[in-house]
């Protein structure tokens, strides 16, 4: 590796937690508020942090190849969004037993055989969680689905180029299934240089 | 695409807003408390929403044909993080006069080959925001850098095959990041079925 390595590049440390202050709790995230010290300046900045349940993103693949999309109306951006199955891991629960239920529970489809494909920050700026990617290889419609209340999402399989032409055209703009995608099927266009 | 198309896969409509409630103002989000009619059933969820600006993620390529990736301590996971320059939209710029800046005060690289490598969500489930992609070709160190008092950050070249090792084992996990080295450098590694 090619280290620009001179006095005005120093390696960042760790910063020192000097106060840390619970906020409100917002169910899919508690607010934290923390005082951190810069550790080469030695002064102090309020930062705030939401910490969060770890998350599941399932990338199911048919026996046919196809990959199994979901579609539901997201209330941050007041869209109906294409991302694969993905949710939240529950307190105690492993992130493969997740991924297993929220594949089954969103659209009804489960696996036998599960990959991990990584993991991922939420937003390590200020989410304290990661996410977990998991492909379901040879998934197959087994069972009803088991939908929340306040859920509402269709599924449909598509083949895998098409998974990617969705993310190159722009239809696919969820991050997580970008990155399990990416792990499975090239997402580069052709570079003329 | 192959639809499943039965009466249990119903297509995701919009919800309505029936109110909507400003909450505090943490400067890189802003918390609202929805109230959403679920379009199916008629009943209310509360939900909340973060009013984000949208953010920027630049991969800056070297005429070397090497990534610029910056190293700072993130305050959501208390770790130093890999990561390519990064930042927020400041209100009233374009995604790219950000990108363009970002990258400059991070690293005092500029490019005069920009590229769009398209864009992602936030996350959509509870924030409003957008992250644009970018690609800064022929980048190279031409300024000092411009840190805020509250940043700490390094930067370092790396060739493209390095990148994509750290995001398969795992150095790399920010999620934007890994979106747009995908959109550049196949991610995946060969399958054996």
């Amino acid at each position: 590796m090619s280290q620009e390595a001179d006095m005005t590049n120093p390696e960042p440390q760790l910063w020192e937690r000097r106060s840390s202050e619970p906020g409100e709790d917002f169910k899919i995230f508690k607010v934290r508020r923390d005082v951190c010290r810069h550790p080469r300046t030695g002064e102090d900045f309020d930062r705030v942090v939401l910490e969060a349940a770890d998350w599941v993103t399932v990338l199911p693949v048919t026996p046919e190849g196809e990959v199994l999309m979901v579609r539901q109306f997201r209330f941050g951006v007041s869209e109906v969004t294409i991302e694969v199955p993905a949710g939240l891991v529950d307190e105690g629960e492993e992130p493969l037993a997740a991924a297993i239920r929220e594949l089954r529970e969103e659209t009804g489809y489960t696996s036998e055989r599960w990959t991990s494909l990584g993991r991922t920050f939420g937003n390590p700026a200020f989410l304290s969680n990661r996410c977990h990617l998991f492909m379901a290889s040879d998934a197959r419609l087994t069972h009803p689905r088991d939908l929340d209340p306040g859920e509402d999402i269709s599924f449909q399989t598509v083949p895998l180029e098409t998974a990617r032409d969705w993310v190159l055209g722009g239809q696919i703009e969820h991050p997580t299934t970008i990155a399990a995608l990416a792990r499975v099927i090239p997402l580069c266009e052709p570079r003329s240089s």
